[in-house]
């Protein structure tokens, strides 16, 4: 049960290239102070990072670890430069620097192009010849796909469905008819994009299911989540904007709009027609109401409810944490009669005046 | 990013009828005013319906678009036709008879019988001849599928489960042993039925599983959405009522019973043995701890918590919405203390009294 | 929609193994006080068993259905022998006993071992010649699977997958590349396991994605429910302990850490880099927020909210639980100016005294 070093990626499970410090500063924009050619082909935290590896310093709480660590370079700010005892890259926001960094190191994974022979490929559908389709993946009637797109063991994509250049569906994603991806998507296992959104009208006591029209058009360098679910529009599309990233276990319903470069966190329910601002922040686990407008750069923290439209960016809450349960008992007693407590307080001011 | 209009459907990816407004009228038990040979082929929101289209107005707030809409026809009540430009369909319950017309007008996608080559099917299985299978579908040992039902791309049906005829399974949909769906069943991607109930017993502080024998029975015309899990029972059976509806990811618990037309929004958590009845609605997000009874005709709005039985019919709530992050934080720090407020404020009752 | 009796499994869907009672008593560590020969096939409730099953009385509501019992045998405790009309096996625990005698008489589905020839397996993978891999089941380069274990139909393992000995994969099972599976591991459908973790860095606005380089360690002996999601490390391990028991549709962010025996309920959201102790309990539907730590033996209640770390065992409770929606209403709107009505008590305070 103890936790492994980060040498993992060394076994060759995660791809991790092997670049010269030098190349590492140019590329991040970062000052070198060290041997340019020092070879890094790894990452790791300043107290487990190895030989060969980069670390980075970028909150207090970490700077005693600085002198003893073993990594061969460090990403940190100039006033930390004199305390690292190895090579160091000087950035004025080191995590960033640290992240474009990894992000060197470990590019997606690579892919030989082709179409493994156990997928099940519709004569119709418009593939690029620079693509990867994997074992036991289905494409259907007219489906197209861009420039170095990687469809991933067990997908799914119905008729019509669009992929753009350099996306990826990692597997078993599903994809129903006439969703249109952007370009670099990154689709984790499970997604499912497309399926009706929940609409249904009660005709005397039965409920009349309401036909899903709409579609679901997802923007450029969007990623989604492992089991996250996007419903298709009732008449017109749900819309995910470009840069959004979704987390696991979301669940967006018909006809949503979200703003470009949102983030939502995992378990964050959105229902149908919520329409949500640019560079928002949604914490795990939230709700959000039907037919609700965000605007632009409000961040919800986690296990939030939200049942009126925000208008204002700024930071907003609810939620109640845990106590111990004797005590949450007797306070969730008196919040029963929370609107009696205050009547006999307004009582009590009024006899004392 | 901007909306898109509703005339997607008319590229070709959903399938929609081209129908006489006559027919339509005469479907939907409308009184038609206007032609009935005017043929109708989508449907669109007063603002945005173009020629050939159906438009509808059910709200007061929309009255300001009639004079102006493209829309060959609309559906609206007595009072609002002279306003109404041009073809209209006259209903007490506008909003009704259109999603009767678009059901006419969008029916499930069509499909050609037969089994994919690339489905992979038991030789005991009983298969209607007018039903289809599609590609890396599975269908175990003794599976039963009755006339017209689609079983869509890598669905997994395990032995023994049966289907109803004119059931729809869209893609990447599990059924495990012994599940059996009514007629006219409708499950969206990524739905899992029969899995095992969460039933485990503590062995000195170990956990014993205990094996789950029951099976999952799910009424004719239910529809459950993507994602969404439903446990077998541990001895008797989970039983989905017929006319039942379910969005997204909700959680269904072993043993779970609920009754008839019932509606049940996105990421609804149903614990164990809870027995819902009849033409209820529980809003999203909601959780009903194991082992309660919820009356008929119980509406629980949304991010509700249900802790114990509701005996009578009604709307429940609870829940806490957002306000900004700073007045829920000193709010929250009220709230662990509610108790010991609450106590002080009959103290000084007795004091003033 | 009458409940089904418990003779299900009997129709062959779930294995059920003939055991004579004297081999149960023996197994189940209970003295036996009747027929040793009594030949048992199945397992009913006091009210519904029939001739042939074993049954079990544990709970005091029940004894009144003990007298009129059809079961061949009840579980019971000592003091309940004289009212059985059965064959007895007396157990201090009757509860546990007869969840042991269950799991003789219903071990997990037998398989013939083997390769069903529309599985695609990479050349390179490890395959004791004692498996079953299904239709339509992908396995990736190096992947190696161990004596016993089941790999149902639809499951993808991504290249370097593990899976231990005993392990039962039921279908539909994504695993990632590298994940590592120990012994006797039992995954429902949908399981998503080594997906990347939520890791995103602002840059002027845009989210930068950073590389999960981590991998997943699941314990021995771990159950994982229908549609649940463990995603992969940072840069270390996301790690699950051995006897670990999940539910459907939870949520584990990266680098997280379940001690042994933890028990986590439906729809669980436990965000990243969260540490949970041992033999914990958490309630279905909370949620975890980042990077805390919950102690060992600590009881999380359904519902809960647990926004800050945990440091002694004991039981812990958030969440309101619903009224009718008009007092709710009143109640809320109290607690939304709490802060304030608690100033007023304190002035009220200072007056009177």
């Amino acid at each position: 049960m103890a936790t492994r070093p980060a040498g993992r990626a060394g076994r060759g499970i995660i791809r991790v290239m092997q670049l010269k410090l030098g190349e590492i500063a140019q590329a991040v924009n970062a000052e070198l102070d060290g041997d340019p050619d020092c070879p890094i082909s790894g990452v790791g935290t300043l107290q487990n990072a190895v030989a060969g590896q980069l670390s980075f310093l970028a909150n207090r709480r970490y700077t005693r670890y600085l002198g003893d660590t073993r990594a061969s370079a460090v990403v940190l700010s100039r006033e930390d430069r004199a305390a690292c005892p190895v090579h160091a890259l000087i950035a004025d926001d080191p995590y960033l620097a640290y992240v474009k960094a990894l992000n060197l190191l470990c590019p997606p994974p690579a892919f030989t192009p082709g179409c493994h022979p156990d997928a099940s490929i519709s004569d119709s559908a418009d593939l690029h010849a620079n693509i990867f389709i994997g074992a036991n993946a289905v494409i259907g009637e007219g489906v197209s796909v861009r420039e170095n797109a990687y469809i991933g063991p067990g997908c799914v994509l119905e008729d019509g469905v669009e992929v753009g250049r350099d996306s990826r569906l990692v597997a078993a994603v599903t994809l129903c008819r006439g969703v249109r991806l952007g370009e670099r998507i990154l689709l984790h296992p499970g997604v499912v994009i497309g399926a009706d959104g929940f609409g249904i009208a009660n005709d005397a006591g039965r409920w009349l299911k309401i036909p899903q029209l709409g579609g679901v058009v997802i923007g450029d360098d969007v990623e989604i989540g492992a089991n996250t679910t996007i419903d298709r529009g009732a008449l017109e599309d749900t819309i995910i904007g470009e840069g959004v990233k979704i987390d696991n276990q979301v669940q967006i319903g018909h006809n949503v709009v979200v703003g470009a470069h949102t983030a939502i966190a995992g378990c964050v329910a959105v229902a149908g027609s919520v329409r949500i601002g640019r560079h928002c922040m949604i914490g795990g686990n939230s709700s959000l109401a039907g037919h609700i407008e965000i605007a632009d750069d409000v961040v919800i923290t986690g296990m939030s409810g939200v049942a009126n439209s925000i208008r204002e960016a700024g930071m907003y809450s609810s939620g109640m944490p845990v106590t111990d349960n004797r005590r949450w008992r007797r306070n969730i007693v008196r919040f029963l009669h929370l609107d009696e407590l205050a009547k006999r307080l307004m009582e009590i001011e009024k006899k004392v005046e």
